[in-house]
């Protein structure tokens, strides 16, 4: 009844970004920018070879990432590590091609569900569709023609409820389609549960269903933890086959224009990375480091966050740590 | 790849018991025995058929148990729903079997951890074995000889580190032979991951074995939330057949004896729920009626409680309740 996992996992932290954006809500200056600096170069330090660790949003809409080009200037720069950001429109694209602290990620983007797209991305099904061919077009111009795909809200939406399979799997086809009619051809698609609406059996059907009409493209998951699934998500992802994660440092994040009750956060990092090691699944990640980190950013946002192993510790006797 | 799962689970609802003694450490007063009694009738209406509402435990070690007798008397009996109370002595048994309100269950337990068990039990490996066969005699004597095993400290134990799988399959045996040897024949064994140790490919090895070496054993599995992997400890669990878990409402519990550094409570029975009607399985439970619980367990307790889908909910929007 075991069912085979994968021998390798790679994490992408996205605890900066997300943590940055939801934290600063109300309070754009709650988090200093040196703390945000030590936070990303501590995890840089890590093993974690993916940061994500601003967007590039017009600070009117977001003031919390205002300091955007200042975090990129400040990290220190690693050859080991790629830190990125992310971007939902031409003039955002065109600031993370200028940014060179960043490595650049030739990526489009649709959301499953249309009023969360309205919310987030500020644009209809039909503007936003347009909007990708347009992005798409700059990568090909910037010589970056595009390489990777993502849905958001593809598991369920806090305002419109369900979001059917088909619609995704629809979804992933078109930005298929709009990768290779600039140059480009999708390698990944990152399927995003923004509200935190999945459960493992969704998870499994929907990796399947990828899979399938998909064969070609390594698939993603960005899970949130808003209803308490999101472990058992990653575990199910695991033996369906996953073996990349969006992860957020001590549960860190959570999707300003979401429409959140509450919980929020991404699945914690340090949570994944015990998951994994226990199971005998190596992530290249020293996770007592990441503990460290996890105290770190519970420090900087004055507040206890929701990893539960943050709390508890990970070795009070002689339990290996990884 | 997809695993088939249970038709149905069984829940028994141990978040009274545990959160009235992990609560009250220190400041036994601190949840009124009224408050008390609302939460446990308020459960007993959800459709929850077995409730774990007190432990018979000397005062003196645990004060914020002394009212236990109390909130016997003061509970609404009602005929579709099985009262519980657990012990762990001679004395504390003939307490339960003299408290009409509860539904006795003749059962022996045994700690896979020496440590926790002078701890919590008081007693040594030799001793424990000692007072569990004393305590199957008087379950024979009253009438009732014994059907149900229970090991604590099943996974890891926070002292001692690893928990060797062999000696749980042993002691499992044990209780089996201290049962047979009392007139009684073990129709169950319930599993407890007490200080939150357990990871999914742990439960699943674990429950493999027990069903290969003790077939005729229902596996009940008691999960706490320590370190955040309990929710897919249960997916898992559910994977590999098993029916039967312990849950606590709003992931109240921790076990006082435990060394827990913080978090500690048990799998969030209504995220249990939420898990199992998304899967598919019925719980007999209704959701909305258990969310009432958990925010008046909360209210109770004056904090937030760890459960995230307390913190969330379960419908801002269109999406089904259960």
């Amino acid at each position: 009844m075991s069912v085979p996992l994968p021998n390798s996992v790679k994490l992408i932290e996205v605890g900066p970004r997300e943590g940055f954006q939801f934290e600063g809500i109300g309070a754009p200056d709650k988090i200093l920018l040196s703390d945000k600096i030590a936070l990303i170069d501590a995890l840089a330090g890590t093993g974690l070879k993916t940061i994500q660790i601003v967007s590039f949003v017009h600070p009117r809409i977001m003031p919390q990432m205002a300091d955007a080009a200042e975090i990129c200037a400040g990290i220190q720069p690693r050859e080991d590590v790629a830190f990125t950001g992310i971007y939902l429109n031409d003039v955002g694209l065109n600031r993370a091609l200028a940014t060179p602290a960043l490595t650049f990620i030739p990526e489009i983007v649709l959301a499953a569900s249309e009023t969360f797209a309205m919310r987030n991305q500020k644009r209809n099904f039909a503007e936003d569709d347009a909007m990708q061919v347009k992005m798409a077009g700059l990568c090909a111009e910037a010589g970056r023609p595009v390489t990777a795909g993502n849905i958001m809200a593809a598991f369920g939406c806090n305002y419109e409820g369900v979001v059917p399979r088909d619609r995704v799997l629809r979804m992933i086809g078109r930005l298929c389609e709009i990768a290779e009619s600039t140059g480009g051809k999708l390698a990944s698609i990152n399927l995003a549960d923004t509200m935190g609406w999945a459960d493992p059996g969704q998870i499994t059907a929907m990796v399947e269903a990828v899979g399938q009409d998909f064969p070609q493209l390594e698939i993603g998951l960005h899970l949130h933890d808003t209803r308490g699934m999101a472990i058992a998500n990653v575990y199910a992802a695991l033996q369906a086959g996953v073996r990349r994660f969006d992860t957020g440092i001590g549960g860190l994040g959570g999707c300003p224009f979401a429409g959140h009750a509450g919980a929020a956060g991404n699945v914690a990092t340090e949570e994944v990375v015990f998951l994994c090691h226990k199971l005998g699944i190596p992530t290249g990640v020293d996770l007592p480091a990441l503990m460290d980190c996890a105290r770190l950013a519970q420090r900087m946002v004055g507040h206890a966050l929701p990893s539960r192993l943050l709390t508890s510790g990970i070795s009070p006797a002689g339990v290996p740590a990884s």
